[in-house]
């Protein structure tokens, strides 16, 4: 692999920056004979783009996918699928004047000192914007998942401190936020409005919650399946930290506690979020991650330009001042790559 | 990848069952030329083995490793190292009594799901004898790190709710938890040492900096820096959550907190753990990861058997009351094979 | 791998349908901060295309390519290159009569055993417009290779039987066979005139000769650089065999003959193709392919339909009745892939 | 990769060196509960090791393997398979007056050009006693294959210029040198006799069939069945060329001739075979190898040393004058790892 890959017998790769022609996604390893077409596909772009509401930023990056390979008379060929979607709303000369600055948070400095040259054009291939392919990606899988009655959906649990207390299903995409509880949602809303107008951003934590896996899945070792949804997890720019089942908490649990004892019906209590070994257990597999506050903020901050000058810099520009809602797909959407692609390790172990 | 290899330029592939002949690892891709032999890797074996403290386990694996191959006339040659452990201390029989159970916390229902077939004896393939080749690949990966002048130190910070409120580095390994407080690690010890009398455990959580990395290292997108730590340390059987910097605290600051800024002399702080947009950006790399409370332990639980009728266990053996002390030198290990794989990446990149 | 991916540092991922909106190419872990531009890359895709002179296909496929990722301000970034060709010339509806038998010598069989279902267009993904993307593909570690000195030259040796007595390199892109013998090229060229009139198609022989690689470059065991090329040049659709330096003949030397001798000048002769133990010595690469008859012909062939009746078939078309012309780029193209990548990987292993 | 791994679902890694303390291989993602035992192994390892007869090499490396992990009461576990074999009849002495030289054929000097540092005894990592760890992996590889009733045979067909006539199956284990036409071994035996006393070497051409492959099988484009057949024959240390179905002799064969036309009981001829567009036709799979003469030699050859200058070599030692014996099982055991793959590869496609 070299950076841009992800999986093994469900595999994608995405390419394209955020301010060149087009951005996308090739998906190798498609069961053949699925129906599939782009309006499932666009439903899951849809949560992801920019614009949805007053939370996030107004640029128009309206993202109409095409599927350019893979698939025939309305069904997968087994084929390479290639999905691209167009960049329609760029504004590189917007950045000219950060050019030479290295954004706080902001991979720059790093891209720079990684390749010894930056395509300043906001953030280049580090943009959000490179989440679209995963998306268009992790909806492939979903349409595979959905042959295996497994379900996936991740919602905020978590903004600026502001906690859920209440687990609402049915809530999660009618807020703003894709939070559980309806009623913090709102309190989220107020908060994160206000801190657009401050120029600030906030953080929070996302859960994910994947039902129906069957037990049995995972690699040993080092493929387990909580390591693998944790790479797939931290590999999404703004995630720092991931937790499964009890997670941190459980560092201050004692083993009779922690121990998830079984009767006739399964497990009794669900510490190990459904993965034990590496392997799934049959119960749900649940993580959360935490999210930080989005880097682009529109108060002056200290910063150093490429010959280490100290400069100050203010980035205007279209931002979203908390990226919980919009991280929400994407987490999902690598939720089902990994769970799809070890169903399909896992049918090639047995055959 | 089949599970049981780790790595691309340096990579690894541990095998064995603890209670085989022997389990042992092969590493590939390392560096020639370079002076290496067994005492040098056996220094990390002995941080790792058992019976090491009144705190561990007194089963008496004593880790004498074997360079079978990859090495001539006290030098790496290029070609892979094999490195042997045989096991000494096997006590199979000692699992005859619990060989239809599902011990609780334990991979044995899983493993039962995946393979159809159980090695009964110790965990077989999911015990933690497993991570003795890790140990043994991780020394390799820290002599090369060596010639890099980067370090990597993992420590105890927390045990059962105790906290460590002091950092001496010094400290760490003179006491038996590996805590990086000496005066908490007194009261961490007495606090294991009364679990192992009531027939429990806890669990805890350890961090680990690693120092010394140029800004640079890290594939974008995917292979992230800090995604494949999270891999690595997930895949160590205890870890059920990782963060980096600030980590869950990231989740309720605002982006006026979280951004370092930096100023003619580097970062003015470190939030970000030492990685930005997945690529290192020259500060101390640092995370935590959370260790769950030992399986076994000797309390009676329910259970059920393998054709799911209700049963109580009492898991009698050797085991550790907190696996924080010994997980240290694995959790270095991942670390010392995840960065010098990087380095090599990145050689690839420019070359 | 799930099989449309090549390369570990250099990586190329294509993906399309000869009969889709376009075909295209992912290349990865590109070195950063290299001059290159769609003109340098059109002058190999110029040399692939059909329609180039009176024994390729009238096909009128322009292959003009467009880079959409990757490169900025006229340099590389290190990040994924995507090459974009749209299809211009697709007459789907021209295999309507056939899309229920199965073409002899074609993979319309094969693909439909695979996948269950089957893209009769113009041999979907089996189609030889696949290959446009590794020519593009190829280019970019062409321009690497410049840096290093290493040039890469194929060129036609045999066609129906009809062998080349001389090597002139210069001759070699002056005829329409691409024959390193101009005299032998002409009787090529009628004879494959001749076949075409006669609705019939004929193969050959392509050498391609690497200069100016390192000796050293290579991986041990199973990724020896000739068991790589070897791989490289079989998944190539035409190709049925390979063999290095003397190759098949050697079948019927002995080891006093076929023992490559040095001096201090170096190897006094070259039947191991310059390639020891599957690593570089430092003498020219040279291997040898063998190209089939092209399957598709106008002459009436027997064949059977997907329930088994047989039937006869006549493939009214727009094809090559020789393919090796239009087989070499793409044989420099694989080649030069591999070469690039097995330095970086060098690169990688040293450092 | 780094070069001693192969397969992607089968895979196996092997490690060691010819004057260590032991080769091996550790095999992954072997189907779980299939019965297999050392006995069973030990059969292939019997037809590799040196010593069979009068026309191999006297040393007796009695290959006698141990299966150290990844069974368990007779049946597979479906963790990794550590399969070792102990050196016992080490004498890196006999290699003292040659190890500032370059034997001619030998991988000597690019190992050194490689590394920088070489292991002189016995052609360390590039010894043909690597391709003992193969055939135990391979061994497995054919039980699982056996329960698909695929199988795989290899066979002699050409010895220093002498061809077989017929096709006797039951003959090819049965004569020294394992060839299909039982008057064509005696003469080949004849003649390597000679060539030994006469302190020369000679090369042949190996035949290897595979029954039984189901229709479908392998990957498109760059994984194609024939692509991976051909990396695994040329990653055998003595092979220099490979040829599918009619091979290089369909260079000189028009469409019509080559075309495999197909009626209603199937394919009428097999010039392709077996596969097509990569993807098995459901016809036997058919290669041939070209396997060079045995570098090493007693006679006197000239050389230079690591200074450069001209040094003769006679090399002394116990060798096979003809490797085409002992390659046959090797060829079998790479043929069997790629079978098994690529149905494991199928399964995960179609799930």
């Amino acid at each position: 692999m070299a950076g841009s890959t992800f999986g093994e017998r469900l595999k994608m790769t995405t390419f394209g920056e955020s301010h060149g022609e087009a951005v996308g996604v090739i998906v190798e390893g498609v069961t053949p004979g699925v129906e599939l077409d782009e309006a499932y596909i666009q439903v899951q772009m849809d949560r992801r783009r920019p614009g949805q509401s007053s939370v996030t930023t107004p640029r128009k990056e309206y993202d109409k996918i095409r599927i350019v390979s893979g698939t025939f008379e309305g069904r997968t060929t087994g084929t390479p699928l290639c999905i691209l979607l167009n960049n329609t709303d760029m504004r590189p000369s917007a950045y000219d004047d950060i050019k030479t600055l290295y954004r706080p948070g902001h991979a720059d400095f790093t891209y720079e000192k990684k390749y010894g040259i930056r395509d300043y054009r906001g953030s280049g291939r580090a943009s959000g914007r490179e989440t679209a392919g995963r998306v268009a990606a992790g909806a492939v899988a979903r349409r595979l998942l959905e042959n295996r009655s497994v379900s996936v959906v991740a919602y905020t649990t978590e903004i600026d401190g502001i906690k859920c207390d209440t687990f609402d299903e049915a809530a999660i995409e009618s807020n703003a936020v894709r939070a559980c509880d309806p009623a913090a949602a709102e309190r989220m809303i107020e908060r994160i409005e206000q801190l657009a107008k401050d120029g600030d951003s906030c953080g929070g934590i996302v859960e994910c919650r994947i039902r129906g896996v069957a037990p049995g899945l995972g690699e040993p070792v080092f493929d387990k399946l909580d390591a693998e949804l944790a790479k797939a997890m931290l590999s999404i720019g703004a995630i720092k930290g991931i937790e499964f089942g009890a997670g941190f908490a459980a560092a201050a649990m004692r083993g009779s506690q922690h121990n998830d004892a079984m009767d006739a019906s399964g497990f009794k209590t669900n510490n190990a979020g459904g993965i034990i070994g590496g392997i799934s257990n049959g119960a749900d597999i649940v993580f959360r991650v935490a999210v930080k506050p989005t880097s682009s903020i529109s108060s002056v901050q200290q910063t150093v330009d490429g010959e280490g000058n100290e400069r100050s810099i203010q980035t205007i520009g279209r931002h979203d001042p908390c990226i919980c809602p919009r991280v929400v797909p994407v987490i999902e959407a690598m939720a089902c790559m990994v769970i799809e692609d070890y169903y399909k390790r896992q049918a090639a172990l047995l055959d």
